[in-house]
C-alpha cells in the first residue's frame, strides 16, 4: 500500500515490512522502519526462538545489537507464513550464502497470487558461492515473478541503531517499487535516495567488502592515512571497472552506493571485512581469525568468485587479487604490500 | 638535465630540485626528492635564518618536522638566488597568500635567459584571497613563460617523512615537463604518475580543504562513519562540479588528486583542515581556534572565494556554503548539521 498525499485527508496508509533476518543489520533495518513515517507495521523474522522472544519481551537482540532498545513496534516471529502474509514488501536481511534458501522458504510460505506483487528487498552485499551469482540473479530465480530492490550505501547497523544519521540508496529497475521501497524506509536520520542501477548497487556492496579487506591488511600491516587513502581510491576504480563490465552506470560508484559505503566499510572499527583485514595485516592466518569469529565476513567469502568474475570479464583487479592471495596463504603480508605498491607509474 | 636511459653506460645525471618554503610539507618535498634516483641535489629555501642553520646544522627541523632527521643531502639556504641558481626546477612550497610574492622573489632573483627553462611546481592548495586565482594563473601572471606544474594527491607530511608509503600525481600541460618533475619525486616509497589536467588537480587540492573542514565539523558534533562518509562522497561531487565548471577533467577528481587527497585530510589528525573543523564542531569560535594556532589551515582562507568561484559559475556547493557559514558566525554548527541533512531526497 503505497501512501496517499498528505492533502487527501485520509489517514495515512503506510507500507508493511516483513525484514527476513535479525542480525545487526536486518534488526537496524526493522528499527529503521519503525521510524519511517512510510512505513505502518514491522515484522522482523528469526530463525530462533529465543531471539524471537528476546525481542518481543525485552525489546532487545544482545547478541547482535548490544545495548539497543528495540521500538515497541517491532514485532518478532519464527513463522515466515506469518511475516509474508502481514507484510507488503519482504525485506532480505539474510547473508548472501543463506539467501537462496530463506528466499525459497518465503516463497513458498504463501502461494497466493498476492505473494508477486510484493517486491523483494536485499539487504546482502555478496555474490552466491559457485554461481557468482548477484542476489537479483538469485531472487530473478527462486521468485521470477516478484520485483526486486536492493537497499545500500554507508549504513553500518550500530551507528543507525543508536541513531546516527546516515543516507542510504533505494535501487530498481521499476521506479513505483524504489519509491515504495524509499517510503517504508525514508526517516528525518536515515535518508533513501533513488537510483535505478539495480547491477552497479549490488556490485558496488559486493567488492567494497573485499576491497575493506585490503585496506585493513595495510592498516594492520602499519601503513597510515596517505597510503589507505590511495588504496581506497584505487579500490574503488577497480569496483568501477568490474561493475561497469557487468552492466552497471558508472555514476553509482562515484555516489553513496559505491564511494560513500565503501569509505565508511573502511576506517570503520565495527566492519567485520576491515576488522579481518587488519588481523591479516598483523600476520593471524586466515583460519584462526575465522574460527574465533561468531558472524562471518562477507568479503572473506566473496573474494575468489569476485576474482573469478572480474578474470571472466578481462578486468584487472589488482587489490582483489592480493587479498585473495593472502586469504588462500599464497603470498605473505609483506610480499603483497610491495606488489602493491611497486606497480609500476605512468598516468593514473 | 633529464636523467638518461639506464643502459646508456654513462653517470646518471639527476634533476637539481630547489624547494621554496621549509614547512611541513616544503621540507617533506626536499626530503621526497632526495629519495628519489632522479634528484640529484635538493637546496631548500627558508625565510628564516635560524631554520636554514638548524637544518644545516643539526638536520632537523623541530617546528614543522618534530622527531625527524633530515638527509644530509639537503642544503637549506636563505638566499633565493642561490637556490634559483643551483636548481633544474623550482617547488613552490609556500601558502596560497604568499605565493604571488615569493614566486615574484625567485623570478627577480634570477633575470638569465636559463631561468624561463625552469618549470614552477606548486605544492600550494589553495586559492589566492581577492583574485579567487589558481596558482597556475598567479603563476602565469608572474613567470609567464616558465612551464608549470602542480604536485598534489594524498599526501600528508608527517607521515611521508617518517618513510611511510604513498602516492602522488603531478600535472602539467607539457608531458615532458610533467615527466620531468615525476624523475624528481619518484621513489620507491613516493608513487609519482603523470596527469595533464592542472585545472582539476588544482580546484581538488583547493576544495578538499574546505570539505574537510566540513566533515571535521560534523566529526566534531558527534557524527559517526556513516555520516562522515556520506559527506565526503557529495563534498566530492561539490568539488567535481565546480572542477568541471572550470575546466577540469571528471576522471582526475576520481583519482589520486581528487578522491585519495580528500579522504586522506578528511580522516588524519594530522590534518590542520580536519582538526580546525572538529574544533568549529565542539563550539569553538574560529577567531578562538585561529588565534591559537601556528599555521594557519588553508581551507579557512580559500572557502569564502570558493563559494564565490561557485556562485559565479552557478554550481551548486551546499556544503562548501554551510562551512562558510559556520566560519562567518552566521549559522550555529546543529543548524548547519541540519540542513545538511534534511535537503529532499529524490535521485542521487
Amino acid at each position: 500500500v503505497v501512501s496517499g498525499p498528505a492533502s487527501d485527508g485520509q489517514a495515512k496508509q503506510g507500507v508493511r515490512v516483513g525484514v527476513i533476518g535479525a542480525g545487526s543489520w536486518g534488526t537496524t533495518a526493522a528499527i529503521v522502519c519503525t521510524a519511517s513515517q512510510g512505513a505502518c507495521a514491522t515484522t522482523l523474522w528469526a530463525r530462533s526462538a529465543a531471539t524471537v522472544d528476546e525481542i518481543n519481551g525485552s525489546r532487545t537482540n544482545a547478541r547482535y545489537l548490544p545495548g539497543v532498545n528495540l521500538p515497541a513496534a517491532i514485532r518478532a516471529t519464527t513463522d515466515i507464513s506469518d511475516l509474508v502474509a502481514k507484510s507488503d514488501i519482504l525485506v532480505m536481511a539474510v547473508p548472501s550464502h543463506g539467501f537462496r534458501e530463506i528466499l525459497s522458504q518465503v516463497r513458498d510460505a504463501d502461494k497466493s497470487d498476492g505473494f508477486y506483487q510484493k517486491p523483494i528487498v536485499s539487504l546482502a552485499k555478496g555474490l552466491e558461492a559457485g554461481s557468482w551469482a548477484r542476489m537479483s540473479e538469485v531472487a530473478a530465480q527462486v521468485c521470477p515473478h516478484n520485483q526486486f530492490a536492493v537497499l545500500t550505501g554507508p549504513n553500518l547497523a550500530g551507528e543507525i541503531a543508536q541513531g546516527q544519521p546516515t543516507a542510504s540508496v533505494v535501487a530498481s529497475t521499476d521506479v513505483e517499487v524504489a519509491t515504495r521501497v524509499q517510503s517504508a524506509f525514508n526517516g528525518p536520520r536515515f535518508r533513501v535516495y533513488l537510483n535505478d542501477d539495480v547491477v552497479g548497487c549490488e556490485v558496488a556492496g559486493v567488492v567494497k567488502n573485499v576491497i575493506a579487506l585490503g585496506v585493513g591488511i595495510a592498516d594492520g600491516f602499519g601503513l597510515g592515512h596517505n597510503s589507505r587513502a590511495a588504496l581506497i581510491t584505487r579500490g574503488l576504480a577497480e569496483i568501477t571497472r568490474l561493475g561497469v563490465a557487468l552492466g552497471g552506470q558508472p555514476e553509482t560508484f562515484a555516489g553513496l552506493a559505491g564511494m560513500g559505503d565503501l569509505i565508511a566499510t573502511c576506517y570503520s572499527t565495527q566492519s567485520r571485512n576491515n576488522s579481518v583485514g587488519r588481523r591479516l595485516g598483523m600476520g593471524e592466518s586466515l583460519q584462526a581469525i575465522v574460527s574465533s569469529m561468531a558472524m562471518v565476513a562477507e568479503g572473506v567469502k566473496s573474494a575468489p568468485s569476485v576474482l573469478e568474475l572480474a578474470r571472466k570479464h578481462n578486468v584487472a583487479m589488482p587489490i582483489v587479487e592480493q587479498v585473495v592471495n593472502i586469504c588462500e596463504n599464497r603470498a605473505s603480508v609483506p610480499d603483497v604490500i610491495s606488489a602493491l605498491l611497486s606497480r609500476s607509474v605512468g598516468s593514473e
